[in-house]
Parts: structure tokens; C-alpha cells; sequence
């Protein structure tokens, strides 16, 4: 019998990191785990197929941008998200909450939702707690995520009253979502870089008894150490049995500090971002293909990666793509990004289950520091 | 034993038209066949990986772009051109020629060569027919051509002239080329719209005895009844037994009547550039993705099409990507159109084997006629 879905199975533990299968509709996955992002139903310049082959299992899609283009009604006729852009796999949907927040002009907020005027023609809509989850139905992801208020994460007068607000908006979307076993509701805990708040809004959703949970609010700019101390803060008061996704972050070393304090969860634009502006994640730090060095250079991007542009193409060759504005660079550089975050994720989930976690985490943590 | 580099053996003809296996040091081509533009060594937006999965045997490389950027020197140290954009098949570079008339701007043009300004940087340069072949060996590419002059098609004494030096340019490149096996050289029948001139190149020419030749002058704006008489008059001059390359073209219309005139040869930048802008070839001519009407149309981009894109992506999927100019959307329609123009080849090549040419032109130029 399959197993139920929505169900999470930790296999190993190391410390506070955990390997485990969280159980969706469409197939499982593996933690932890980097989700590349799909804002408009495409992961940028690449296919269905290559992600597949770069050993992507979940993608993100922004409920913001598709609510605004082309439409969730359009997508619920195409017969969902799935279907309409070719990805059988695991997908999440976020609430649009962020966007609204950081893309949008907002023109109103009060206790029942957000009027906010698109970005894209500076038309008017308002998303509220069940018109998110309403619109994250008719998209059909296997994970959706509660519409929460965003707040400066410095501004402690200001978190304390959008955390009342997200919570209230929590239990709404709890409301309007049908637990009908074809989609997860995530809550978000937030609270800024205060501890209090932090345990506060912990407290308040696990109460809530959501199938996962977020922490929503960080990689804005905060300090590492602010991070760190507020996954140590959060993770321990989130139940052991339900994932643990960690909303924004892809950064090798924010990962691997992740996983270290429990996280099984990441996503980020970082990676086919910095690949359409010609820069490779390595091992090694970070390379700017622009940079005149890599023009006589027949070495692979990182020599100990395997993926497709990696086993066939130089750095003078992309270095040439970048250059010349090609559009294959962004697809090369975008294979090789996300292959080496979700390489990352399964590097840790070994560690893991062979108990070497500190070893591992120290000696690639150690590689990035030498290159500086 | 394997077959001899660059012999041409023909296995049916119908009419004029021809199927047959061109060698090369790089695999067969099978004819008619349709080459994929690789400007800048990238077809635009596909993977060399992608371009094998949508069949593409030959394909082609400019020399003009590659000289400028990264320069042929670099390519040569990386291994030559197929080692550099990782394709392993056949590949064919111009000479440049086209290019320094159509992009840069000429400073002078005498019997010796040309000397003209990079379109990238104002920077000054010159080609010769012995410098064209010297770029074109550090290329590396299985297939190379003659340096020639490009005259305006419709002014007869420019073309007088441009023929007498393409000729002897002709005569220049083949004592430079070295016919060592690696590499063959295919001259090109100039002399614009005019039966005398084409006549004469033809048989200039063939009197050098090349590998291949070439017919280049055309789909420059004359009228199809131009291009298709030229067809019928330089054709029959060239010997049977070598392959016959129509420079340039690319619709679907102009490769079947190439065909049917005995053509075994094609390359265009449509199929990709279509692409870019939201465009697709379909056997009911062609569709504009941004048009409202694909908004909620389920259906594949053509409904015989068995390529990636109509496997698993519909007319609203595409319209979404082309309205979001997203990468995926120009590396979608890309694989389609290139598909469509191999598999046109294909069919055409199956049509001749099985004698059944007429019938099987006449039906694919109906269907594009009923759809206008």
C-alpha cells in the first residue's frame, strides 16, 4: 500500500538534521531538499526534462504572478499546475503574501486583506486568506502555503501586530482549505529577529496542527548570526514529525547551517538568477564567466561536479555564451546551479545517514573559506 | 571498411529529386537535410543534447561571428569548434563571406579581399580567400566554403564583375584548402538572377572539380519564380554525384521546391529566430503565440507534430511563456521549429525512396495553402 499522503518518515537524525520522505500526491521527497523556483510555471530557461535530469524532486510556482498571468482560472481549465506546465513531480505554491508585500503598490491593508495594485499593468485586485488558498486550489500545487502578513524584520512594534494578523489569517486559510488529502497547507511562523515573537508565532500554529511549517521572514537582510539564533529558537518547538521548510534560502553555506539546526526545506531564485547574469556556483566560491581569466580556460565550471554542462563544456565556452548574450549560457549556467544546490541537499541527507554530518558540513564549509 | 570522407552516395532519385548519405570524418548526413544556425557555435536556445533529440545531423557555424568573438584561435586551442559547443555531429562553417557584406561595414573591397569594420566594436579587420580558409581550419568544421563576393541580386554589372573575383577567389581558397580528409570545400555558384551569369558560375566552377557546391544569392528578396528558375537552370550543370547546398533557405514551401529541383541541402535562421518572437511552423503555416486566441487552447502546436514541445506543452502554455518572455518559451518553440524542417527533410527523403515525391509536395502545399 502506498503510503499516505503527507506523511513524513525521518530515517536518520545527526544532531538536530534530519533525513527523511515527505509523501505527496505526485511522488515523494527526498530531505532535505532545494527547490528550484518556477515564479510564472517555469523554472527560467530550463525544461521539464533538464530538471529532471538535474535531480530536481520539488518546485516552487508563484501563486502572485500566475493569479496576475495568465490566470488561475486559465490554469484550473489546462487542468492545473502540473499539467499545464509539464511537471509531474511535487510542487509548492506560496500564498502570494511575499509578492504582494515586495512586488506590488499596496493600496490597503486591514484586518481582512490586502488591496494591491499589479506590477504588471497597475490593475487593482485585493487577495485575502481564502482568496489565496482559493487561488492555490485552482493551481492544484501539492503544497500550499497559509497568506500571512510580511513585516520589516527589524521593526519590533510592527511584527508584534502583523503576527497577531498572520495568525488570525492562519486559521482562516485553515479554514477555507479542504483537507481532502490532495494538498498540504503549510503555516509560516514569523516574528522578525525576536526571539519572543519567534516562540510566540512557533507556539501559535504547531497549536494549529498543520501537515508542515515554514519560517517565513528571513534571508532580507538580516545577519547570519540572526538567522542561526532564530532557526535555534524555532526548530526545537516545531514538532519532530512534520517538515521543515525554510522559505528564500540557497545559499551553500545558509544550507548547510540550516540543516545543522534542523531544517528539511529550502528554495531560492539565487541559483538560475545569478546564472542569466554568467556567474557558477562552485565548490569553490562563486565564478564571474564576464572575467577575461576564464577565456583560454578548457577546465569544467567545478571539478568535482557531474552535470551535464560540467561533463561537456568549458569555462571558456561559457565564458564565450556570457559574452556573446546567448541564450544557451543562461540554460548551461541554470543546469549547473541547480544541479550543485540539489547535489548539495543530497550530499547532507547522506552525511546524515551515515552519521557525518559535522565532517561534512566542516569540510565543505571549509572549501568555500579557502577560495575567499 | 567505413565510407571514404566525403564521397556522396545517392539511394533514390524521383525527378530531380535525391536521397543519399554524405560522409563525414563527423558521421553521415543523410539528404535532403535541413542544418540548424549555430551563429555564435550555439544554436540559439537548445542544447546540443536537445538538438540530437530533434534530429539535427548537420549543422552550421559562422565564420565572420566566431572570428570576431571568441576569435578562431581560441576555438582551435579548445579543441576546435566540436569540441568547443560539445556537438559531435558534422558541422559546416561559411566563409564569412555573407557576413562582412550584411553586418560590418566594408572599408574596401579589391581583388586581393576586404577590409572592414567589426559590427561588434568599430574594430578593423580583413579577409582574403587564403585568411577565410586559415579561419575555417582553425574551426575545424567538417564542411567549409569559398570565400566569395555577395552582389546585389538584380544589378547585372555588379554581378558581372562580383562573379569574375568570386571565381577567382574560388580558384585562391581551393589552392589554400588542404584536402587531407578532414575538411571538404564547397564552391559556391553565384551571378544573382540572371541565367547567363548562373550558367557561367556553374560551370566555372564545376571545372574546379569541389566536394559540394553551393548555390548562395538567393532568398535575398527576389521572387520565388526567380529563386525556383535559378534552381532549374544551375542544378542540371552541377555533377550528380555531389551534394547541392541552397544557402539560406528555410521555409517549408522553398525547401520542397528545392527538393523537387534537386537540392539535397538547407540552413536557416528562421525556425530559431521564429521562436524568439513567439512564432511557430506548423504543416497549416504559421502560428503568433501572442495572439489572444491561444489564451485557453489545450492543444499542442500542431497536431501531427510528435516533438518535445507538442508532447507536453499547449498553445496556452506556449501563449503564457511568449506573454512572460520567458527563456522556456524561445527553448520550446525552438525545438518545435527546428523539428518541423528536419522532419520535413525526413519525410521528403522517405517520399523520394518510395517514389511518391509528387504526391507527397503536392500534399504539404496544400494544407499550407488552405490555412492562409
Amino acid at each position: 500500500m502506498p503510503p499516505l499522503p503527507f506523511t513524513y518518515h525521518i530515517e536518520a537524525t545527526d544532531g538536530a538534521a534530519r533525513a527523511g520522505t515527505f509523501h505527496t500526491p505526485h511522488g515523494p521527497i527526498m530531505m532535505p531538499v532545494f527547490a528550484p523556483v518556477g515564479t510564472q510555471a517555469t523554472v527560467k530557461a530550463v525544461t521539464p526534462r533538464d530538471l529532471k535530469d538535474v535531480g530536481a524532486s520539488l518546485i516552487l510556482a508563484n501563486t502572485y504572478h500566475l493569479y496576475l498571468r495568465p490566470g488561475d482560472d486559465i490554469i484550473r481549465e489546462m487542468g492545473g499546475l502540473h499539467d499545464f506546465m509539464g511537471w509531474g513531480g511535487p510542487i509548492l505554491t506560496d500564498s502570494g503574501g511575499f509578492q504582494v508585500w515586495s512586488l506590488s503598490s499596496i493600496n490597503e491593508i486591514d484586518d481582512d486583506g490586502v488591496t494591491f495594485q499589479s506590477h504588471l499593468d497597475g490593475s487593482r485586485h485585493r487577495l485575502t486568506p481564502e482568496r489565496s488558498i482559493e487561488i492555490q486550489q485552482n493551481l492544484g500545487a501539492d503544497i500550499i502555503m497559509c497568506f500571512d502578513e510580511c513585516a520589516p524584520p527589524l521593526d519590533y512594534d510592527y511584527n508584534v501586530k502583523a503576527l497577531e494578523r498572520t495568525h488570525q489569517w492562519a486559521g482562516r486559510c485553515q479554514a477555507a482549505w479542504s483537507a481532502d488529502g490532495r494538498q498540504a497547507l503549510f503555516g509560516i511562523v514569523q516574528g522578525g529577529t525576536f526571539d519572543d515573537l519567534r516562540r510566540q508565532s512557533a507556539q501559535a500554529l504547531v497549536s494549529m496542527d498543520f501537515p508542515g511549517y515554514a519560517i517565513g521572514g528571513l534571508s532580507v537582510g538580516e545577519s547570519k548570526e540572526d538567522m542561526c539564533r532564530t532557526l535555534e529558537v524555532v526548530t526545537p518547538l516545531l514538532p519532530a514529525g512534520k517538515p521543515r521548510y525554510l522559505m528564500g534560502v540557497g545559499a551553500i553555506a545558509d544550507m548547510i547551517e540550516g540543516v545543522r539546526r534542523g531544517i528539511d526545506m529550502f528554495d531560492c531564485v539565487l541559483p538560475t538568477r545569478l546564472a542569466r547574469h554568467g556567474a557558477a556556483l562552485t565548490w569553490k566560491g562563486q565564478l564571474n564567466l564576464h572575467n577575461a581569466v576564464h577565456a583560454r580556460d578548457g577546465r569544467p565550471l567545478d571539478a568535482e561536479c557531474d552535470c551535464y554542462t560540467c561533463r561537456h563544456f568549458s569555462r571558456a565556452y561559457l565564458r564565450h555564451m556570457a559574452k556573446s548574450k546567448e541564450i544557451l549560457g543562461s540554460i548551461l549556467l541554470s543546469l549547473h546551479n541547480l544541479h550543485m544546490l540539489i547535489r548539495l541537499a543530497d550530499e547532507m541527507r547522506a552525511a546524515i545517514t551515515e552519521q557525518r554530518f559535522d565532517d561534512y558540513a566542516a569540510r565543505r564549509l571549509a572549501q568555500l573559506k579557502t577560495s575567499k
